[in-house]
């Protein structure tokens, strides 16, 4: 059964559930910052998903950039499945920008996150979810 | 038409040409890497990729990625289309291990790359081939 990652859990808010995908918001408001953790057990590198399910995480990433892409109209979408940290089979989709801390450099490790404030967070989230509506 | 971004070419050798992607290897005896190019003229972001392609992609990173587990036994294989500084779509695939340098940041920047000696590429090309062909 998919349980997702307490660490995961903790790092981040909950926007959606998609077809294969839950998709987060990262609490770090350096960087517009999604992760899609797709929900099936056991999974660790990307390689890991069945190929049934490869049409749909790269529709769910493609949902998720072009989401971030409208909204705040960065320079480059970064996505990343990395998981030296947290093993639980995860993607980040990050929001680019010329202007941002760690560019050109990726984002992990850089800075300590930012967390959202109470209204930030739901604001945040509720544009997310009309981009998302919205969509493609 | 499908032009290879010139950094890449001048920072990885060719190791083979799949239905989709060109597959090099950085330059970098650090971590086994491999980036893979699709051939498409024109695109940026990961889903600038048409539908059409998105099976070939997920396939294509996997037998990259089972090739590396397979040859060198690492303890994470790291996925990730950044494409901050060569604009050209292409997708990295890394093993990685508890004990090299970056472990547990991402590779990028972590140090400068360490070149293969004449001997070595061809060594490490050589091994990739096979494990390509013994493949899946």
């Amino acid at each position: 059964m998919f349980r997702l990652h307490e660490r995961l859990a903790a790092e981040t808010f909950e926007v959606a559930r998609w077809p294969l995908c839950r998709v987060l918001l990262m609490n770090d408001r350096t960087y517009p910052w999604l992760i899609l953790v797709p929900e099936r057990a056991g999974l660790k590198d990307l390689h890991d998903l069945d190929p049934a399910d490869h049409g749909a995480v790269m529709a769910e990433i493609g949902r998720a950039a072009r989401a971030l892409q409208r909204l705040f109209k960065p320079d480059k979408i970064n996505v990343a499945a990395l998981g030296n940290v947290v093993v639980q089979l995860h993607v980040h989709v990050v929001a680019r920008f010329t202007t941002d801390p760690a560019w050109p450099r990726p984002v992990w490790g850089v800075r300590a996150p930012e967390p959202y404030d109470q209204a930030g967070a739901g604001e945040t989230i509720a544009r997310l979810g009309r981009a998302f509506a919205e969509g493609d």
